[in-house]
């Protein structure tokens, strides 16, 4: 089982370090972090760096793809590279997958014309756009295409994949080691359970200023 | 407002993360990304590569303290270098906090002695043996240290700080941005949850090999 992590400049790490923590105990597992340019990547906030060990055309049949979102997103929406190697590798994969925005790009990849998929919730409509049909759901399953919603969805997606790849007793012992039974202080997570001046903070750009 | 993220060979990458993701968006935040040297510092399952933008001698009076835990922590226990800069940072700091293992450093470097404290479960009896008291809460504050149970606990435990640090409303703004609304497809993220068997697996070393 091969799984690649696709990483680019001003991603937003939890998106994919999230779902490596879960998918990287799969049985039999190569898990790669890739880029189109190997080296240091670093994230949307500029203070962590993560390694892409491989660039883009060292990998090739992988049987999961997983695309990270992040502000960085945006500029690569036109990057034929990274969109080129996302329908190469599409014909062959098992899963093809993302968290957050980067369900954008395998949008314009062009892999979720006439597909039910999600992306961070402030991103959602943007999807139309692909020939997508946007869901609010957290973790969205379309044949073999399977979109997250914003950051902290990476790691549900992965547990949901897990017990598909090596079924229900493996993803229990997953989520197990990495403790996952989630006691969050707040219950604000989503557009509808957040207080509504929040949500419109966001809309408006307000408070966290783009990275 | 500085924060040390402190890691180390064959740490356990969402350790550090996920608070990383959650305290990035403190305001007029800096975060770094720390190691006994600077550079690439490879995770536990050998997949993954973070840079250490610093060395643990380039990081003097960080606000806030976070350490990662993983299988690298029991090669870090008698690490003089790391453990005199955990006691040297916190003599200043705000916060000195752990995720998972990680608290079995500030148990050894002699800061827990006294206190109730949190790990991983599985190495949950060993922080006895630093003086500390350990309990089963996901996030255990003791004054101002803060500990965190395994791996993803990290998270519940960056947004508590948050909400200490900036606020309530902040923190449930950054609960909105990172979509940590979590909804696991299973429910065996605590020893308490899972099917005694798996449990078992684990403190017999079976299934998940040491990394």
């Amino acid at each position: 089982m091969r799984i690649a992590m696709v990483v680019y400049d001003r991603f937003t790490a939890l998106d994919v370090v999230g779902p490596y923590e879960i998918l990287s105990r799969l049985p039999d597992v190569r898990l790669d972090f890739v880029a189109e340019r190997p080296g240091p990547v670093r994230t949307d906030t500029g203070f962590l760096a993560v390694t892409a060990d491989r660039a883009l055309d060292e990998v090739t049949g992988p049987d999961v793809v997983v695309v990270a979102g992040g502000p960085g997103t945006f500029g690569q929406l036109r990057n034929p590279a990274l969109l080129e190697w996302l329908r190469a590798v599409d014909e062959t994969s098992t899963w093809t997958t993302s968290v957050c925005s980067g369900s954008l790009l395998l949008g314009a990849a062009g892999l979720l014309r006439g597909r039910r998929a999600t992306s961070h919730w402030a991103a959602l409509d943007l999807l139309k756009e692909y020939g997508a049909e946007p869901t609010g759901e957290r973790v969205v399953t379309d044949g073999k295409y399977v979109t997250a919603a914003g950051v902290s969805a990476g790691i549900d997606m992965a547990l949901t994949l897990v017990g598909r790849i090596a079924g229900d007793e493996h993803a229990q012992a997953v989520q197990l080691l990495t403790e996952y039974d989630p006691q969050p202080p707040y219950d604000a997570g989503s557009p509808e359970k957040a207080p509504a001046h929040l949500v419109a903070e966001f809309r408006t750009g307000g408070r966290f200023s783009p990275a």
